[in-house]
């Protein structure tokens, strides 16, 4: 059995311009692992309805699940739901069951409903909407694409409601072991290692702290008996 | 006048898979904002050949710039230099000066040039040296692609090496309003706004803090003269 693979997609000039970093991505990466989805790649965009389209085509077709995060609120800046309806050829409109649930929502409040929150309303024909127990307006999942909000208290949300509906696979797994050595010193044993467990990532991420050189081994895989196995021949090549 | 527009490949499983959160992104996006060059796009992607080659080829083709960071130490996993060279269809191999390079430090260390470590001095043929005062082994670029490593402390020094040899453009300028009102009450008139100043990119980041609903508005743009007119403009709309 093989996993689902999953891409993200993150739109927001603000992400691409460095006044924010984003949460988002990292949020959804533990999530996925846990679920036994493979998140294998990860685009951002700048609120350029062009380039999310074709992002969005491209993503779709390459993956089995699309998430995005951004630009689904009220102001101008706010085109995603536009141009996901677009990259899938159907109409949008303002529906009345997202509608219902805004106007339950600012009667609370004591607001008004007025044009620029209707706009969060607008869903792609034949999307059914993603709950926001946070803030109300809701995302919505069309074909294999999810689409959340950028806020990243409200995207969390979204993802709580999402997850639940999808089918995942085995989580992946990891261990990992520190080496107080340089790289160049245990690059040869643990490239044998590697390619004694195909079936295994094994991941070499150095570091240099207080003047220790070193390198943190990852080892990931799906089954924990050989993820075990390759862990104790890395112990017995670097014994602490 | 148009300024140059870059994307950004990171390469590496530790972020999809949520163990790390990507650091470089975010330093790159600022450096290139003061720089004038437009980071339009972002990619993720895993320690896969064909993913990063794909990757290269798309994003070479359709910017003017492409940084990428990650995979160019001496272990397994470290397949950046190799994929880049598939990717412009170009030989690689130990280059001399590149060796020389890592031999002299690798004698003031007292360590040995071994087989591991000198695979970070194969550089596909016609790649310029990009310098690392950090750790000594090389990036390099090649056509447009900038190739650096992905520990940020040395991926920032390679930046500083690399950015004073690019051509840059008009700085991105940006100024910021904090509103103290929900997005949906300013929506319209902000709408209003954006569309008299095609030029400038005016966006709207919701925020809630402490009970506070309010959106920080950023203006961006190159134009410092039309950024301070569309400022005066927004804050008469919304006085504090």
């Amino acid at each position: 059995m093989t996993n689902p693979t999953a891409a993200m997609l993150v739109i927001g000039d603000e992400i691409l311009s460095g006044r924010t970093r984003d949460a988002n991505m990292h949020f959804l990466a533990g999530e996925l692992t846990r679920l036994g989805i493979d998140l294998r790649e990860v685009r951002i965009v700048a609120d350029d309805r062009d380039a999310i389209i074709a992002a969005v085509r491209a993503l779709a077709a390459g993956f089995d699940h699309v998430f995005t995060s951004g630009g689904i609120g009220p102001t101008h800046d706010d085109i995603t739901a536009d141009c996901i309806a677009a990259a899938f050829d159907v109409p949008i409109d303002v529906r009345d069951d997202a509608r219902a649930l805004l106007q339950a929502h600012y009667d609370r409040a004591g607001s008004v409903l007025n044009d620029a929150r209707l706009r969060m309303a607008r869903i792609p024909d034949g999307a059914s909407l993603i709950e926001n127990p946070v803030s109300t307006a809701p995302g919505f999942t069309l074909g294999n694409v999810h689409v959340m909000a950028g806020v990243p208290s409200v995207f969390q949300a979204m993802v709580a409601s999402l997850l639940p509906r999808l089918t995942g696979g085995q989580p992946l797994l990891s261990q990992s072991y520190r080496i107080a050595r340089g790289e160049g010193d245990i690059a040869g044993p643990l490239a044998a290692l590697a390619a004694d467990y195909p079936d295994l990532s094994i991941g070499s991420y150095p570091f240099n702290q207080n003047g220790v050189h070193g390198a943190n081994i990852v080892i990931r895989g799906h089954d924990g008996g050989q993820l075990d196995a390759a862990m104790v021949r890395l112990v017995a090549l670097f014994p602490a």
